[in-house]
């Protein structure tokens, strides 16, 4: 199915950093025509649940816009509820970041991620956490820049990736169309390249130990490439 | 950790067919102390996106009832939405059960699973699942006896369990005190022998490829288990 | 139209003690095949406009379970509210427990009684009221026995129980099947043998003040004999 | 505690016809210093539930504006959601009209009353009964002289009023400080001398047998004089 | 179109003061056949965001009653939001009051104005606000004479009135017929001969600069003639 | 205040076309920090008041991206509905497009014009509306060379502009810090040299026939600069 891209290969991936300039870290992450606008707020205040417990709180909300689709996506607050897609990927996001950061080290500070998609073509889950990731990290450079926290929270790279197996090929980062025609389909997160999340769904037929193994092989493949490209830009490569 | 069990054992599993009488499925399911009761309607009319399309469409909806646990789960008809996690465990269940269905066969016919979680001591999702298959085919049995349809719609077997990593010992069913200290949780589906389902959280530190190996190894040992109660009880004995 | 049972005789009452573990109070009552399984909480907080005014709270909270009935009920929490029927009804059992208890000895504490309707057969809601009643009591009893309370603020006996005219006959506790052809419908909820609540509603003709009488006779009988089976299970016959 | 009105006195009532123009039906009523603005507007349309019945429905909707008591009453259209309170009377209202109407005379057309509480000083729904039953007569009138249908189907009188136990002396037509310190509060619905709503409450103290016969033979005292003073009314005297 | 009315002379306006008696001020407002209630509720609680700012407030709530109008209005409580339309007329009321006050000398004090619309024929926005501020100073009064306040918080006068462009004349306050066939289609409220707000909309062809001229310019003189009401009422002649 | 632009001077404007690519309109527009993603989305279905009309429809809905702004702002999707605001502003968007359409010759037809604030800096309606008018040509166009329409229903120009009174200095073209201090705020909406709309308020003090002539002055400077810049875009230059 898949012609100008090898099974093995992810798509162009760009992350354009202070893509807009008023939240704490903003990036634009695309992988290939998937674009997701990734913004990290600073609040001075957690959830009530934490209040006084000395943690802090990272989590994340998630949102197609109604746009970002050749068929509109109904514009889910003028629908008065959210999803249970939307809530099912914010969730994951929100669990994937707080992996990588050591939360007692955000002192009665809340960072929420905005993972708005601008541009849907497949893969808006994972290229929210690897865009996140750096709006995260953006963020909290400047915490530890205005002296509001001293040392840095982030303890781990964090990325994520989906596979899936079309026509009996094992792909590595799938668009929409691959997406919509898999009989397996994958998100992994990895954080310094362990698991963090796997979440594998038989869309049609079940698969087996070994096709899961060459799936996930796939994915750590893909995940250190994207970890690779977010330190060189998060160095200033 | 665990005491009175091996690790690779499960919990006391027990299946009460036909606990309610008015719908056409209705099954007490118990992992343990986790009770469950999942229930299927039968409605002679398919979600508007299917119709005449043909196709029929199971579903399920899942629910902690106020008093299922220790600390009380606010009613979330009372508080107006259903929470992230009530949306993400429904849709799992919803999904694994279609896996096991040839929704061609059900024509124009929508079969409901509702499950109602009783008392909760961990691993209601999977429970959920198993008591749910029972409950489906039991309805599915009553459409053919009645002639609505021909031919059996379910095409395989299909069963959940839980297992997760504690003070680094891999366990299998966990229940609720083990899953509140376990670095890993995992939810795993199977039909047939193979994965429909695989949802696996670092909650604490990430996971290597051989833990999650081991893990999966125990999953379908377990689920291999409980699939041949399930046929047992399908089959009167 | 009843036959197999005189116009004045309950139905087969049982009241399961303990049905569930994590909640102070779990009674699974049953009235026939209606059964409704009510749990009873204990909160340490009361409602705000309770708040150091010294008092205590009870109230209750009622819900058709999806496959309590032939016809599948609508999850309220999926339509986003409750219907004006479960409101009305959880204000009258609330109402009704309320009765019965000495708010001002239940310092700070609020107890919550949860009926869920497992399995509808008409008289859910003079059930819940009888069933509640014993959870209650469980929950104050373990509240005196933890020293939380030290008086016990339950101050008299409390049952409640359906009574109807159906074919110009004046019947006690009705099934679905009666509910569904009566002329008059009327729930009433005795305390120490005087009136707490009287609803009744001629669903097709008046009633005259002579009907009203008779009915009102028949609900007396019943609510006694409900009461000696309460305080039998109570004092442990 | 009653001081210038005896025990078994009505206050002033009033029913202003006509008191707007728009509606089918538009009536504002006076009980004391309770106001409700009642109107009846007729749709060309059953519920779902009743398309190609043949059957007419009549229902009602309450509310208390803001402005109606001392302290301002949260507008339920800014909160989302109307209160038990609120449905509880509403469902009361429209039951208590229907009883007074063959709906299958009113063939395929819903009558839906108003009842806005402008001012309230106790019995707002007693009175909300007795202002639509005028509104509701004058809609059918319009619809009998625009020959939209044939026959009338109001087929018997309505009328409402509240009793009440007051430091052991029961009243009619409580006012709100009456309500707010009675033990025992009823609300009584009858048509053509016959009992079509009882609704009960022991606020504080259980009733007795007696008590309540009573309060009923006050309560049928006072709707008889009202009846005569809505048929005067309509009548036109 | 119009026929008994000159272009530039506004409906018969009448003011009922008190026309209840339980909020600090309430007024019906008539424009023709344009009827609203305005009250006034004083709360002693300012909104949170305002919080020992030692600034009060003033807010409006606008409602159409259901059947204010010939074609029923769906409840918005029963609906569960509010409209677009709502929302924008009760902002526009709220800022056009606040325009009159000195908000500081409101110190801690809410003053909510409700504006329900009893009959609408046309101009209801613009009746609502002559109308609320009536019913506002008439609570800062009783706020005066309580000595809650010192010093009179209304600083300037306040009127509003539509004008429009029907059949390409220029008319003076629009009844709901010309409303409805207005080209041109405008709001304006006044404080002290100086515009606060202006709102035109061309509902069909777009309006030149000197045809806003002619509106504002009729619009004055409305404005100036309901000034000299509002101050003729309040001076008590 | 404003110190390196004159009063008169817009700010620097880009208009995007194609920023994304699913929509069949789609245009980043940049007022200065002001950027509002415009995506126009076709419909084959119009609203059901429309059905059967033979009319098309052009609507609006906006949204400020949570991270658009230095302090994060709420999701309205979580919150569960749609501030006031909101509402207000898209409808003037919906209402001001709309009069640049011939809504017959969009025959059966629906357009929704999606604008999301990317980032906050002032002016973001007026801003939506110019962009939106470019998405929805480029949307017609489509519509025109796929032949489903055949007359162009576009049939005017259309463009928006802020201005506002600060310090005493009419100022065109507002940016956030500007309209916070404004003593009046002023949108004005024109079409082929005339008013579609006005609105205009006084934040502090009311504001003179002869102020609100200036203000319009300005506006239409503008309002010709930002048309002339849309020509050009369109006409491919």
């Amino acid at each position: 199915m898949r012609q100008n891209r090898a099974p093995d290969r992810l798509r162009d991936i760009e992350f354009v950093r202070n893509f807009t300039n008023n939240p704490a870290g903003s990036v634009l992450v695309s992988f290939g025509n998937t674009k997701v606008l990734c913004t990290a707020s600073v609040e001075l205040q957690v959830p009530r649940w934490l209040k006084e417990s000395g943690s802090g709180w990272v989590t994340a909300e998630y949102s197609l816009l109604p746009g970002s689709s050749t068929e509109r996506v109904t514009r889910e607050a003028s629908r008065g509820k959210q999803s249970g897609r939307t809530m099912e990927i914010q969730r994951l996001i929100g669990r994937s970041l707080r992996s990588a950061v050591d939360l007692s080290l955000l002192k009665e500070i809340q960072i929420i991620l905005d993972c708005d998609v601008l541009q849907a073509d497949g893969g808006t889950r994972t290229a929210s956490i690897c865009g996140s990731y750096i709006a995260l990290v953006d963020a909290v450079n400047k915490l530890m820049e205005d002296r509001v926290i001293k040392k840095n929270p982030v303890i781990s790279t964090l990325a994520a990736v989906s596979v899936g197996i079309v026509e009996n090929v094992a792909l590595l980062d799938l668009d929409y169309f691959e997406d919509s025609n898999a009989d397996v389909d994958m998100n992994v997160v990895m954080s310094d390249g362990k698991f963090v999340e796997i979440q594998g769904t038989a869309e049609k037929d079940p698969f087996s130990h070994s096709q899961l193994t060459e799936l996930l092989t796939l994915a750590e493949k893909g995940i250190s490439e994207i970890v690779q490209m977010q330190q060189d830009i998060l160095n200033g490569n």
